[in-house]
């Protein structure tokens, strides 16, 4: 990897800014629980795990900061919790990263500098268990790609939204490295681009072949015979396999079924909300309409015009060839799979 | 209609400036045939029935040009054809009017005036019934949509794309005339953004309620069962009813045909090309990667990134549930009605 998505100093969180790729490469520093969760909402970092290690880097931040100023710390924590839950809803990690954190500091005495130092230790964790898990479902998944492949993927499941590496870029960084020959269709990802801006950043600066389309494109690349599989992240799969995911993923995983082509989820087992029993359950984010009607800060609908907004939609086990784990690859039926995955 | 697309006054064209829609309304004049083609090419005016328009006013005033000058009308005549069929390769409307010109002028007596008169009657003849046809249609589809419907549409086939009043946006019109409620979803169509900048901007101008979304929405929309019927405009149609048009548009008819929902066409008969037996014949335009890796002149993609960026796609005869033409509304087989209409 040529850049880091997310880095710990001891003392504070560094976010490479991800509202600026591919024109600047900046990175952020935050030393309070505040800034980290500003930081999600606002998109700074993005990706469902991701948020989720961020997240538990925030609560760090809010026990050494309560110690710097002499504070109770689990109140500190429990208020740090609650803001930084606040943030966004559909992607499951955050709210699993945050109540892994809850788990071993309510198992923790009193003493400040010790919680502290144990709570870093925990989000440390996370952080790398994120990393080995990606390298884990590379490993995985890139036997299902063809030796020769046109991969279709939707907005960015890459080293940006995890720890490292990535998730469904992971499947594919996993296959080049093989020695597969694969080229990537990117869909830009309206309304925020994460594909144009994040994913084509990635696999240039990793020398993966590449080509950019418009989301309305995909279709035509798939009637054309030209996509050989479909590879996406999650934010969030309920218990029966419905897989919460970017705007848009419906559509390609419905066009992938009429054209018989494979669409496979990569997603950690972080990112699989056992509590759900479907993705009738999952909350989706809806998101301020001036990402349509605005573009670099400029209007491009007619003032005044009514925008429907949904961050994600919901794709039915049904259409789900595989999800890929760190655990193994699951097949349908997937909540099968699923159930031995939490067992 | 608060405004006009295309006027003739006599000398010159105006054409409204679609390039800077909705922001700025703004005409330009045209008195010279390299004009409207880079006008042509270059967008100011799109949409297939409105550049077959253009195109007729843009030989006129080749011809008109000539004779000002003292030089031989069918040479002018002849470059400024040759000039205008190159400036687009899809929509078949522009080579129907330039053949249908071609025809006028070549049973014309060599007399200069005489011949840019009736050359003149040609072109506002063609504008005329462009508009009756969009009338009509109006009157035939409007039977389709139910009283109370969410229609969603893709791109722009108003009046925008027309002399006046539209094709599919026509037929919305038509249905909100006879008294329906119809509330339209309106694709915003990457990447120049049709949708968002020109049919909100038009059904906004009408009082037509609308709700602008991003492309990869409207799959979303049509699984949460919030879509009724779907309308497009056309390029060219095919003699076994496969139809071009924006891209993006197979996609939408894959998706309403797996949730079941009606894909109407509506296109005049000008838009079909009796000489091609199927979409594949169909020479689709592929445009500058610059519109899909920069907004508003601003790069958004990374330097050197490679880009796909047809203009437009064929959805397949199958997936058509009528077509609605001035003439009536063909169903299926569509090929038995287009040979009907050419009888």
């Amino acid at each position: 990897m040529q850049f880091r998505t997310i880095e710990w100093t001891g003392d504070a969180l560094l976010l490479l800014n991800q509202r600026l790729l591919p024109g600047r490469e900046t990175v952020r520093r935050y030393s309070g629980a505040e800034g980290v969760a500003g930081a999600i909402r606002t998109m700074v970092v993005r990706g469902a795990p991701a948020i989720g290690v961020a997240a538990a880097f925030g609560l760090v931040l809010a026990v050494q900061s309560a110690n710097r100023k002499d504070r109770p710390w689990r109140r500190a924590f429990g208020a740090a919790a609650e803001m930084l839950g606040g943030t966004r809803p559909t992607a499951v990690n955050l709210f699993w990263a945050i109540e892994r954190m809850r788990k071993t500091a309510s198992a923790l005495p009193d003493d400040p500098a010790k919680a502290a130092r144990r709570l870093e230790r925990e989000a440390v964790a996370i952080l790398e268990e994120d990393l080995e898990a990606n390298r884990a479902m590379g490993a995985h998944g890139a036997k299902l790609l063809p030796a020769n492949a046109s991969v279709l993927t939707h907005c960015n499941a890459g080293a940006l939204a995890t720890a490292g590496y990535g998730t469904a870029l992971g499947v594919i960084r996993a296959a080049v490295a093989a020695g597969k020959k694969i080229h990537v269709y990117v869909d830009e990802t309206r309304p925020l681009l994460q594909g144009a801006r994040l994913t084509a950043w990635e696999l240039s600066k990793d020398k993966i072949q590449c080509t950019l389309i418009t989301d309305n494109m995909a279709a035509k690349l798939l009637g054309d015979g030209k996509i050989d599989a479909a590879i996406v992240g999650a934010d969030r799969i309920a218990r029966n396999g419905d897989v919460a995911n970017k705007i848009g993923t419906y559509g390609v995983a419905v066009l992938c079924r009429v054209h018989k082509v494979p669409f496979y989820v990569a997603a950690p087992r972080s990112t699989i909300d056992p509590a759900i029993r479907s993705g009738k359950e999952i909350p989706i984010e809806e998101r301020d309409g001036r990402e349509v009607t605005h573009l670099m800060g400029r209007r491009v609908a007619p003032a005044g015009v009514r925008v429907y907004n949904p961050s994600f939609d919901v794709t039915p086990a049904r259409y789900v060839s595989a999800i890929v784990t760190e655990k193994g690859v699951l097949t349908p039926p997937l909540a099968r799979g699923i159930r031995a995955l939490f067992r």
